[in-house]
C-alpha cells in the first residue's frame, strides 16, 4: 500500500503510479481475440459450440443447448427466498425510477419565419447485454444493463452469459424472470461479444452492446465498437475517498474493502487532510481484514494497489482525485455538498457519512456501472442513452429559406461545391 | 446506378448491396495506422516531422513550425471578403444557438427521507477537433466541431490539420480565428489523432477527439477509443430521400447529386412510390450532370453508388429507408411531419420541399457531422454531449440508510460480498 504525504519527496512518482492503474493491455490479447471474432464470423454456431467445449468445458448437442429456456428462470424465479425476492424487486423498482427521470426527450424549436429545429430521440432496435458467468455472476449486473435498455424502449433484448459445465447461475436466471428478459444464450466472452455483433443461426445480430466483463471481452467490445456501438471499456474496478476528521475510521476501511474485495487488480484509493484519520484508517483496515471471507483477494488488492495519501488541505486532496478520476467517488465530510461544485471527474459520487458505494452498487437507483481506470474523464455512466440514439429534425419553410439561402449558397459555392450550392438556389425565389 | 422496383425478382440483392454500402476494410489499414501511432507515441515530435515530411512534402525546421500562428489566422480573416464574412458569422451564430439548446443539464431529485440523487454534467478539460486538409478542407466543418466543444464548456480546444507542402488553407484559418481557436497544428492523419490521444512536447494530449477524416484517421480513431473518446467511426457521406408525386424532379436530382459531389463513394438513393417521379429524376440527373464542374467525382458516385427504387407505397419506402438508415434523409413529401413518427432511423431529417439538405451543411444549426453507412442505427450527430460527460449523485440521510439497507446488505451477502454487506451494516442504527 502507498502511504503517503504529498509533501514526500517521492510523492510524483507514487501518484504517477496511481494515474496508470487499471491500465489494461489489450495489444497483449488482441490477437488471440481477433481470432475468436474471425471464427464466430465465418463458423458461426458451429465456432460457439466449439468454443463453450473449450472455454466452459460442456459441448452443446444442438443449437437449441444455447438457449436458456424461459422456464428454467421462471422455476429459479420461484425458488427464490422470500426475503431476497422482495430485496431484489426492490432494487429493481428504485433502479427503474432513476433510470426513468434520465430518459431524454425529443424536442423542436420553431421560428418565426417558419423554420423547425429539433432533435427526435430514439431507442435502438435491439440491445445485446453481456453478463460475466461463474464466480462473477451478478444479479445485480443484469438488472444494471437490462433497465436501462428496456427504459430506452429497446423491443429486442438479447443477454449473453456463460454458464461452466453447463451450470447456470440460479440467481441470475431468477433476476432475468423479475426482468421479464426471455432470450438468454449460454455463451461467453470474446464469442459472445462476436455473436451479438455479427449475428450468428441462434443469436441475432445487435445494435448496441454493453455489460462488463475481463479483458477478452473489452477488448472484444473494442474490436466490434463501429459495427456496433458499445458503451464502454471498463477494467477493474476502483474507489476514490475523500474524507475529513469528521469521518469514521472503521467505516472508511470498510468502504476501501468493499471495492478490494471484487479482484486483486481492483484500487481504493483515501484523500485526506487529516493525518489522524490516515493513521487510524491503516489501522482499521487490518482489523476489518481478519475478519473479511474473501480476505485473500482484498489483502492483495490493498497491499498492492491501495493508497493512503495526506494533503496539506481539502483543496488539494480535490485536485488530486480530479486527476485520478476514480470510478466511486465517496465524499466523507461535514458538509461534502460544499464541495460538490469543485469535483470534475468521478463515475459516480457518494455525498455524506450514511452513503456507501454498496448503496449504489445495488440499491440507490442509478447505474453501477462506471467508468474505470480514469476514463471518468470522458466517459458517462451506463444509462438510458446509451440505448438510445438521436436524428437531428429540420423544416424550412419557403421565406426560412429565402432569408439564409444566399448566404448558404456563397459558402458552398467558396467550397467549391456546386451542387450544394444550386441545391439551395433552385428553391430561392426569384 | 440501381433503378429497380421492389417488387423486381433481384430487388433484394440490389438492396443488400445498398445496405453494405460505406463498408470500411479497417484490417486492411490497421498494420499501417498501428505503426503510425506507435511511433508517435515513442518519437512524438520527431516522428510528427518525419510523418509531415513523407506525407505532406514539407519539413518542419523546429518544434515551433507545427504550430499556426494566431496573426496567420488573424490576417486570413482580415483578408475574407465581406460577404463571405458575414455568411460565416451568420452560420456560426446559427450553430451556437442550436447547439445551445442542446446542451445537457445537472439535475437532482430528493425523497421525503433525505434521498437525494441525480446527475451532474460536466465538459471534459479538453478536445482535439481533426480538421481534414487539402481539397476537402472545408471552413464549415471546423465551425462544426469547435461549436458543440465551446458550447459544452470545454477549456482548453485543440486543431490539428494537415497542410500539404506546408501551405494552409486560408478559409480554415479564417474560421479558426472567427471560432476563437488559438491551437492549430499543422498535422494530419493518423499521426495527428495518435498526437492528440497520447500527446507529444507540443501537441497536448486531449480527453476527447472528434471530426471526420479518410479511413486511416477512421482507423486511428477506433485504435485510440478508450484512452480517449470518440465521436464516431465515419465513412462516406450518403443521402436518402423519401419522395411522393409532389416533389420536383430537377430538385430531387441536384438534392442527389450534392452528396454524390462530395466522393466517388458518397451514395445517393432516392425511394418512392411514384414510377414517373422516378423516371423524371433519372432524366435530371443526366441534365445537372452536364452542368457542375465536379461532374466526374459525380458521375461515378451516381452510376456505381446511386439507387432509384419504386415502392408499392409511402409504407414500403419508408420501411426501406428504416433499414438504409441514412446520414441524411430528404422527406420530399406533401405533408412530411405526417411520416415523422415512422421514420426510425437518420442521422439527420430534412421535412419537406424547401429544406435541401445544403442548408444542414452550413446553416441550419444542427451539426453536419452524422453517423453514416446504417449507423445512425446506433450513433447521433455530434453533439454538445461528445464533449460532456456525467457523474451520478447519490446522497443518503440516516433515514434512507436504514429504510433500504436491510435489502442491500442481503443482495450484497447473496453475492457472497461481506465487505460490501458489512459498509452497509455499520451504518445501520442498532
Amino acid at each position: 500500500m502507498i502511504f503517503t504525504n504529498s509533501k514526500n519527496s517521492g510523492f510524483k512518482a507514487e501518484f504517477e503510479e496511481l494515474l496508470g492503474r487499471g491500465k489494461m493491455d489489450i495489444a497483449q490479447v488482441s490477437a488471440i481475440v481477433g481470432n475468436i471474432i474471425n471464427e464466430i464470423k465465418s463458423d458461426k454456431n458451429e465456432a460457439l459450440k466449439s468454443h463453450i467445449a473449450k472455454f466452459d468445458k460442456w459441448t452443446p448437442q444442438s443449437d437449441a443447448d444455447l438457449k436458456i429456456t424461459t422456464e428454467s428462470m421462471s422455476a429459479a424465479y420461484s425458488n427464490l427466498d422470500k426475503k431476497l425476492k422482495s430485496a431484489l424487486h426492490l432494487s429493481y423498482e428504485r433502479i427503474k425510477s432513476y433510470h426513468e427521470k434520465q430518459k431524454p426527450k425529443s424536442w423542436f424549436d420553431t421560428e418565426e419565419n417558419g423554420t423547425i429545429l429539433g432533435q427526435k430521440v430514439t431507442p435502438v432496435d435491439s440491445a445485446g447485454l453481456y453478463i460475466p458467468g461463474g464466480k462473477a455472476a451478478y444479479p445485480s449486473s443484469l438488472l444494471m444493463n437490462v433497465i436501462p435498455a428496456q427504459v430506452a424502449g429497446v423491443q429486442k433484448i438479447v443477454v449473453c452469459t456463460p454458464t461452466p459445465e453447463n451450470e447456470p447461475n440460479e440467481l441470475l436466471l431468477a433476476a432475468c424472470h423479475l426482468c421479464g428478459v426471455s432470450e438468454v444464450y449460454k455463451v461467453g466472452g470474446a464469442s459472445a461479444i462476436a455473436a451479438m455483433a455479427y449475428g450468428t443461426q441462434t443469436i441475432p445480430k445487435v445494435d448496441v452492446i454493453t455489460g462488463p466483463g475481463n479483458i477478452f471481452v473489452a477488448t472484444a467490445k473494442k474490436m466490434v465498437f463501429g459495427d456496433v456501438n458499445i458503451d464502454m471499456i471498463a477494467g477493474p474496478s476502483e474507489i476514490g475517498i475523500l474524507a475529513d476528521d469528521s469521518a469514521n475510521p472503521s467505516h472508511m476501511a470498510i468502504d476501501m474493502l468493499s471495492q478490494a474485495e471484487h479482484d486483486e487488480m481492483a484500487s481504493s484509493i483515501l484523500i485526506t487532510p487529516s493525518q489522524k484519520l490516515a493513521d487510524a484508517v491503516k489501522i482499521e483496515l487490518e482489523n476489518w481484514l481478519q475478519k473479511l471471507p474473501r480476505h485473500e483477494i482484498a489483502r492483495k488488492s490493498i497491499q498492492e494497489r491501495g493508497a493512503i495519501i495526506v494533503t496539506d488541505d481539502m483543496q488539494e486532496a480535490i485536485e488530486l482525485m480530479n486527476q485520478i478520476a476514480p470510478e466511486h467517488l465517496e465524499v466523507a465530510t461535514l458538509s461534502p455538498f460544499e464541495l460538490l461544485s469543485y469535483i470534475k471527474h468521478a463515475g459516480a459520487i457518494f455525498l455524506g457519512h450514511n452513503t456507501p458505494e454498496a448503496v449504489g452498487d445495488y440499491m440507490a437507483g442509478p447505474n453501477h456501472t462506471l467508468p474505470t481506470g480514469g476514463t471518468a474523464k470522458f466517459y458517462s455512466p451506463l444509462g438510458v442513452e446509451n440505448f438510445m440514439k438521436k436524428s437531428s429534425i429540420i423544416s424550412f419553410s419557403s421565406n426560412a429559406i429565402n432569408e439564409i439561402g444566399k448566404e448558404c449558397a456563397l459558402i458552398a459555392s467558396t467550397e467549391g461545391l456546386t451542387a450544394h450550392e444550386e441545391s439551395v438556389k433552385v428553391r430561392l425565389k426569384k
